[in-house]
């Protein structure tokens, strides 16, 4: 099979591109995202048009957030959508007149990572992606493993501290409370706010107070050198490397890739999280141990992976 | 191909038996498992020339509690044996002239509860083995899944709390410190310790004291309608039941079989595994939900997913 | 002395009363509480005037949230109302021409209590309020302990989690977020989203969804044997009574006071706080175990004991 | 009164002095610690004879490990002597003539310090002994705070970690399993198994193994700069800190005296506890905050505090 196009539906912006067989993207277009479900799926509809004209393309293959069914079609639930056993491939297909794959977004990303990106070689890779939350992607004997139900891989919700922080899931103690960007930040908030003296670059890199502080500024103060941002991003590894321990007891892959914004910085975090990990490793000097990668795709993961697994049929 | 023998390496028996196509065992043999690693060698390879003699024997599968490389040949690491980096695939191979396969014991298990147990008709079933400590298996697609380096499935040793009970791992605040018949005893000592007004039929089991207290005494008080008992068996439901929600927002399967000897007690823990599965699982009115099924092969389980396993080759 | 005022200020109401030696409380008013802190002097003055025309009045005592310095002079800061280092007993005394007292509010219903109420009789007494939050106060040798600097007996804000829920103090896993009349609400609300099958009753009362359930719905359902309101009580009373018995360790009182909202339901939550409390005690049958009472004067305790201390001097 | 004699009774050794009114120890002798309690008592008798010989001595104080009734007369119970309900006053007045007053030794330790060492000047002052375990005790309005029964200040056995570590008091997750001697060597010896490179210096100073590691390794290679070392202090610290936070909450001291062995480090451990307890320090902001002092009386704390008790009679 030759072109397919990949589609990432992020909370602001819909992406599309028209992938080859080795990845590359040929063509991008991005539209905003709908708030209305009728308008979301016309604006999909329109950029897979818009993006695949002049291009012979055989399937397309959508990144979304939420649980998709089994058999990639139906999206069961979606966290900032309006959809509820939406059933998306068929609508697409509808309107575009190509066969549509739906997969859930970090799976996509996961998939992308792995065929084109920091995966290339492996044959079992687990993927995070430390974004605002925390999702991921498993693959094991070279297939992505979507579970018996299609809503495998939710790392994010894991439990890591019993009666710990309330998740926007219902539980508490969710493992993306702990390591991801929001986590972060809160990290260098509380800390900014209970020993300001100590983190006096990042504060004068927004208004001044603790809650002024973005996302953005505790990367920049601790590449400056700012004690709170640095601690920040020390306990965000400490959660990540425990957690990478814990998946490893579990799936045992030869690799882990962390992508999502927070792994731009790269081994500002990574260094932290492959201590932590190595750590927290049961068995540690028995077994091979899995390398902990940084992901090569960046932003593109997604739509690159959504448009190969359409291409996989 | 035909018949196949399994060993089960138990920390005071060895078990073998020539088991069939349709998992049944033809015959079986038990020996005493020496301390030596020599001797138990060679007290493998007299069980399974034992129990083969007279049998047409196309292979063996041995499982046993530790770590097994992916060629399914070294045990890496064992935690009651002096195996480290040990070549019993070809140790027993040169003993009986026959083709071996080793396997991780709650792995062995868990395929034979898949193939022929609680686990048959689903593609994607987790298993875990409540006994002294916590063990499982994993299959996904119809295949077990070792991981890359043949460790995976070691979910005792996942974190549930972070600094919390010394594990003999090394690690703090392991799954199965929380969940196993090592915890059940550890629950019941302490509430009949605390409140042996709520243990009267509990202590009377045993001689009057909290430390006199055996892992027997539990269950059978638990049936008399002993409030700590109960109440013990109910602490190791929570844990249980909270952490294969866990496994359920990793591996999404059909199917969670549990067994090991807490099982036995059926419906006395299994109960209230489910409420506690239920309540912890997340996004739970949005999914298909996995079964929570009892183990039905009870302790031949491992026996008969080594043969099996020896079988596939 | 007579005749004191106590005062108690409320987040909505702003109670005032004349109060004898007996701790009965002769003449009462009450004004809304105004936003503004000028206001708010002005109220609390013409309450004071109000309530006292016609008795003679030798002193008053004001209870407010917040910290009040060791002078009992200052609110240092009030979680509600916007004072930071108030001069409160200077200001109303130019109004009202008595000598002023300003006390935490906790600590004034720890002193009416002990003095009036459920600690009578004994010497060393530890009250916990559990209303919307979690406060207290604390009587040794027959004398409120307010600490060096008046900020003693914070109980509310011990870490009983590490990295445990949010609290409104910047800290994470208070034990006020576990043991208090919104953690009541909390658990109820989960369980109920969870498993509604249980929450029948519990449902019914309220417009039929998880987030639509109130404080009294739970106690109602509770009454009439809803599991779910019963377990919601019973999650409170583990983290209650485990508090205490670190306060036991800590304090080692003859007496615990149990109020606030919450220990309106009586035995409902005060039987299992205590065997909880049991549970917990560390050394439990080598010492002399606290009483774990009910507090007797309701949501007067404030006011009396205010009014109490005033008279003290 | 003029001279006094104190006893503490150590594991290995009584120590007995004879102190006056300043503090001052004009003689000492040392006997070897007896199993036996008939043996102990004998002892500690003919240690006060042996010292006192030649003094005009008015009272003696003994300092023991464990509960100490209300009247400082009976030890309920003792960890590491098999001392239950035992009438220890009565015996050694019987043997030595002269009136006896027992105290709990953390207590007796605490109040040396409040009156001789580092808490001169301050009229409500908490210690903590980072002993072995964590012991204390409380000063509140320049009195020794026993509690109704004896047995407060028990720091030791509260509560930070839910389903933590096991406690030898039976429970789980109380403070001195994270925070104490013990607790410091365990950091080590687990960071320098997970990571023994770096662990260089403090594993050269053992066998070379983790399990090797004693204690004093562990300062001896902080001192020297090893990685493992420090981090190992760090988490000590972090445990300390908090800890100390929730004791300003409950007490609000304006000081805190840090005694016991692992203190004798001094600003290696005294100023990340400093820092840590600032960190968790609830509304740090708005109140004056406690001091964290080193103690200044090292080992002699216990039997002078107990000489001064008995003093005051």
């Amino acid at each position: 099979m030759g072109l397919t196009i990949g589609v990432d539906i992020g909370g602001t912006k819909i992406a599309a591109g028209v992938v080859d067989e080795e990845g590359s993207i040929l063509e991008t277009c991005k539209v905003p995202t709908p708030h209305a479900t009728d308008a979301l799926t016309e604006a999909i509809a329109d950029a897979v048009r818009t993006v695949g004209a002049g291009h012979h393309v055989e399937a397309v293959g959508i990144g979304a957030a939420g649980y998709v069914d089994e058999k990639r079609a139906t999206v069961l639930f979606a966290p900032n959508i309006d959809w509820r056993h939406e059933p998306l491939k068929d609508k697409v297909e509808q309107r575009v007149g190509l066969p549509v794959v739906v997969e859930n977004d970090a799976n996509a990303a996961a998939w992308g990572e792995y065929k084109f990106g920091a995966g290339q070689g492996h044959s079992d890779v687990i993927c995070i992606t430390l974004g605002t939350g925390l999702g991921g992607g498993i693959i094991i004997g070279n297939k992505l493993r979507r579970g018996r139900f299609g809503v495998a891989a939710e790392f994010g919700h894991i439990r890591v501290v019993p009666d710990g922080l309330l998740c926007g899931c219902g539980n508490q103690g969710c493992w993306e409370q702990y390591a991801s960007g929001r986590a972060l930040l809160r990290y260098a908030r509380q800390r900014a706010f209970a020993t300001p003296e100590n983190a006096q670059i990042l504060l004068s890199l927004g208004d001044g107070t603790s809650e002024g502080i973005q996302g953005r500024h505790v990367s920049e103060a601790a590449r400056q050198g700012d004690p709170v941002a640095i601690d920040s991003f020390r306990e965000l590894a400490r959660w990540a490397g425990a957690g990478l321990a814990d998946l490893a007891s579990l799936f045992d892959p030869s690799a882990f890739i962390v992508g999502g914004g927070v792994s731009d910085e790269g081994e500002l975090v990574l260094g932290p999280i492959r201590k932590s990990f190595r750590r927290w490793l049961v068995g540690n000097q028995w077994r091979p141990h899995a390398q902990v990668l940084a992901a090569q795709l960046g932003g593109k993961a997604g739509l690159v992976g959504a448009a190969d697994l359409a291409r996989q049929g």
